[in-house]
């Protein structure tokens, strides 16, 4: 995957202006709906505390598009294989539990940043979860997951 | 580091309500004020800009508190270690980029979704970081880090 050169960064759910430079990126046009975007997060907490953490896979997935656009590299697109992955890893992992240790709300996406592991013994992995949500519904996903190591060069933990 | 049970999620830089179920997270007490999130948005979007792709790194961290907290686990805390790692690494890796996909602006916290990569024969890495801005310095880091696989099982890539 070619990397092109520097673009302007473009706000997250809002229809951006043309490519500049990124120190140039402009201020978003499109004025921030606040009520609608802690809406949305509160949508995406409920759902993930229930999927995550109750495990209740196929409940919760309720506001879960079938056609779910999936952007984690080991998932294939749709709700239904989530689900069914997920369903399995838990039986196999019931201590399995996902804190989350904030969240961000921007527009029509909302950030989770998650402490996961599978109970005490397990140093787990940091997440980071993009899911956007459309009419009340989770459409899209994206997230990048590392590792927390044995050790660190400071003491804050990644947390 | 175990895991605690299931906790509410805070929202960030927001000061929350003892902990509660997730799924009961309240909305933060505290109104958003869109305007500060836009400028913290706009001053990371500029650092990042200078520091990564034009790898101005000195000059760009006049805006990193010299006690900038350090989350990534490879780092130790404070500005100078931060600034001399990346100034070798450039000096080494001269094709290094980090194009920002996205970008997320929520209290005092501000997420950019990155594909970093040394050039166009690099995969390169998803990244997400997350900066903390307080009084026009950015104080504090946290990030996530995933090498992008060479085959995935959607085609929607990782950002």
């Amino acid at each position: 995957m070619a990397l092109a050169a520097p673009q302007a960064a473009q706000t997250a759910g809002i229809q951006a202006a043309p490519a500049a430079a990124a120190g140039q990126a402009s201020i978003p046009a499109k004025a921030r709906d606040t009520a609608r975007e802690e809406a949305n997060r509160q949508l995406v907490l409920d759902f993930y505390e229930r999927f995550f953490n109750r495990h209740e896979t196929a409940a919760a997935a309720a506001v879960v598009a079938e056609d779910y656009i999936q952007h984690n590299p080991a998932v294939p697109d749709g709700k239904a294989p989530f689900v069914g992955f997920f369903t399995g890893y838990f039986q196999d992992n019931p201590q399995s539990r996902a804190r989350i240790v904030r969240s961000a709300a921007d527009g029509d996406l909302v950030y989770l940043h998650v402490h996961s592991s599978n109970g005490a013994a397990d140093r787990g992995q940091a997440v980071i979860d993009i899911f956007r949500v459309q009419d009340g519904m989770i459409v899209e996903h994206w997230d990048v997951i590392q590792d927390v190591p044995a050790e660190a060069a400071n003491a804050n933990t990644m947390f």
